[in-house]
């Protein structure tokens, strides 16, 4: 079986990992999987053959014999089906560990993306500092309340699993400040980053930028 | 097995299903799985024995003998990941059909949230109609590449899926005047709305609110 994954030529994050290819990357390394990278120009985004197998213009997308799946949450779900290392065996374990894999994305990501990209769109907007408390605040809830299930546990559950995987990938788009007022979810989230898979991955979306860091 | 879920005591939507317990009540019955419901005030969201089996203090929850999932994404898995009807057998027909599941929640449903959160809670904001039209963009973007990629097909994929369920679910939270753009993802939502199995759920949330219409 052949893997290819598309991810962005010139990232925007500059090599930092905070592009959606990294889950799939680390992702892959978890479970032993080589694979492909074509790399995908900003302009190629929106070309018909891109559109065909991503039909909202982003990266990454996954291709292995006849198949082509595109949304990061999917294509690790997909990894993480089919290769032992991401999702316990227990029916009711995996149940949980996919329970977080979507709370990751559909209850963690949203308020630190509007927050994220407020902070990228609205900066010079003269409503800028009178809406950031209340968007940090949205953040900072689900913060919280994931730090208190959390605990002082090494995972969300007994052993590392693929919701970890995507939550720590999401919680790394949060800066430096309002992170500092988690100090378990930063110990988190550095677990996760001391994982060899997660550094061979971090490394190769890295070798990227460094091969062209000029712009 | 037994299985409860649980649901607003009193929705904000008063009966329109578009709380969060809806897909789980359609993913129920699309697959004829009895279940309870034990509904939930306000309140109680944030009591020690809900936050054990919802850590963000929403609804809804899924309990069957011995594994308790939040997240109505998750649930909806759980439930077609185990009983015929919501994935194909095939296995790349099941992996795309997870991937719109995915693309539903990460990917449609944010702009959507975000924009619904925006006329929720600042429509009296100086800076209310001037983000607007960002917000609209924001959701439009979105709708123009998803009534693309669905054309004149009657579902995302060959068949009726899960991936269908969550976006139809996802897509009913628009109000008419967006919604009344895109005759092709109106004709989508229809066909959901007619299938018996959505009309039973629907009926039944509905009931809810109007077993208690004061407030």
């Amino acid at each position: 079986m052949t893997v290819t994954i598309t991810a962005f030529e010139r990232s925007p994050d500059k090599g930092r990992g905070l592009a959606r290819d990294m889950a799939v990357r680390w992702a892959l390394e978890e479970v032993g999987l080589p694979y492909a990278v074509r790399l995908v120009s900003f302009a190629a985004l929106q070309s018909l053959a891109h559109l065909t197998i991503q039909p909202f213009g982003q990266i990454p997308t996954y291709e292995e014999d006849g198949l082509a799946l595109f949304e990061s949450g999917a294509i690790v779900h997909h990894i993480a089906d089919r290769h032992p290392g991401l999702l316990p065996r227990d029916t009711q374990a995996r149940a949980r560990a996919i329970t977080w894999m979507y709370a990751a994305l559909a209850t963690i990501e949203p308020p630190i993306v509007e927050r994220s990209m407020a902070m990228l769109m609205e900066r010079e907007a003269p409503w800028y500092e009178a809406r950031l408390p209340m968007l940090n605040e949205r953040v900072r809830r689900r913060l919280d309340q994931l730090g208190s299930r959390l605990g002082g546990s090494e995972w969300l559950d007994d052993q590392f699993s693929a919701g970890d995987l995507l939550m720590i990938t999401i919680l790394r788009r949060l800066d430096g400040p309002l992170l500092g007022e988690y100090p378990d979810l930063r110990g988190y989230i550095a677990r996760g980053e001391e994982r060899p898979a997660f550094k061979r991955a971090f490394a190769d979306q890295a070798a990227v930028f460094l091969a062209r860091p000029a712009s």
